[in-house]
């Protein structure tokens, strides 16, 4: 560790309040004063359940032409709604397995490839999530996350368990956390479904109501260029209850989708017309 | 989950064959005999202190003009030897904490850029690991990992099951393997330097004699885009002994890093002038 790192290290929370507040900054630079309209949203969706009710309410269309590579099973649907241009990205089956591509992998590559085909003014990332009973979640509910954080990068060597966390703030939203409403509350991302007593621990330390699978990632490739990114996250499953997490998940999933469904919708609305500086 | 994804899981096995093979055949498709000489390789590295030996070593310079986008901090070395274009790429310092950007996320991300604007016809992941020594590994042994796997996504939901592990074999290279002397066996990876009781038992079920912090991850993005990738792993710290990871890795990483440098050295000497048939 070189003497600078540390320095970095111990000056952490004013360095991840200064990258916030230059990534609203930079958001500028794309040729669009601050206080232009939003014109382009992906909302980046992990599992196809989840991603169809809204690709229905919008009225998208899959793209025939795929702003990804050959290779990738990633899919784009895109249309118009209320003066926005509407990307839902959905990161497909797998190829070998046939399910979702769920977890914080393909989710940072589709997040990597969709900022260069699409150019967001924002990214959403919807999805479903576990959520803690202790701490005030219930089936359905819908949060709007505060911050989000890794739970299982466990580096413990100085500073370098700190970039394993990596921890980051989200984008300040007050007028749309009051205006639609939403729960709000910290996020916890993992690429397990179930929970580890490791997990649990760092999740405690996370001070996180929610855990996902992969908010976290997003949040990484998102803040390297800068681009605004909120996460709605709908509890389909209460961890710390005594019911398995997997059962509970796929009893919920298609119900909670209906209740994300809602919120996205709702807070799409709330964007439409308006600009960076207005949430 | 549909009757065609239980099938397909059920004939993972041979899936994952067909998966290499077909992998030799589409690299054929870049306009390239499969018996053509290798021209590009891209040797991926996850800390700065493996990387700058064998930057130094095959007299490499760091690319002015950066084939990545703004905002990444991801660097590549690159210079000819041998008849061979090499290509280092390290995913640099984090912004925020001034570290090596290890693990599957950023190693994810480079993969899949450096194959978009590096085009190689072979990857190399380069780096250190964890051994077992119950399974054979000692201090500075370097391994040509078999086969690669995830140990921290437990999804237990069929099929998601084995989407989660991702199990992948790597290249045939028998006369890579004769030729060269080197260890062989399975690679583990996972997001943490530590291993929590859940890792072990996963670790154990894929059958790993060393784990690391990136392969499984460059596996399936080089797989996305049948790229052949190899993977060479240095043992800086015993997992199955008394002595703590951190301390054991911090202070072997150095000496490792050389063992390594040697190996990745000898493996560069073996395919210049060779092609993708001849390993």
């Amino acid at each position: 560790m070189t003497q600078s790192e540390e320095v970095i290290g111990e000056n952490e929370s004013s360095a991840v309040e200064f990258e916030v507040a230059s990534a609203i900054e930079r958001a500028v630079g794309k040729n669009e004063p601050r206080n232009a309209r939003i014109s382009t949203i992906v909302i980046i969706v992990a599992m196809q359940t989840e991603a169809l009710p809204l690709v229905n309410k919008f009225q998208l269309s899959e793209d025939p032409n795929s702003p990804f590579p050959n290779g990738v099973p990633w899919v784009r649907y895109h249309g118009t709604y209320k003066g926005l241009q509407i990307n839902i990205v959905w990161p497909g089956k797998d190829s070998l397995h046939g399910v979702d591509s769920v977890g914080t992998v393909s989710a940072s590559l589709v997040t990597y490839s969709s900022i260069h085909s699409l150019k967001p003014d924002l990214i959403i990332n919807a999805g479903t999530a576990g959520g803690f009973k202790a701490k005030g979640a219930a089936i359905s509910d819908v949060y709007l996350a505060s911050e989000v954080a890794f739970h299982d990068r466990r580096i413990p060597i100085p500073i370098f368990d700190q970039y394993g966390v990596g921890v980051r703030k989200t984008v300040d939203t007050p007028n749309l956390l009051s205006q639609v409403k939403l729960k709000h509350g910290k996020l916890s991302t993992g690429d397990s479904l179930d929970m580890s007593p490791h997990d649990e621990a760092s999740i405690m330390a996370n001070d996180a109501v929610i855990k996902d699978m992969e908010g976290a990632a997003i949040a990484y490739v998102a803040s390297l260029f800068s681009v605004p990114t909120i996460f709605l996250k709908a509890v389909t499953d209460i961890v710390d209850s005594d019911k398995p997490t997997p059962e509970e998940f796929l009893e919920n999933l298609v119900a909670v989708s209906l209740a994300l469904d809602d919120a996205v919708t709702r807070v799409v609305d709330f964007l439409a017309g308006r600009s960076l500086t207005e949430l």
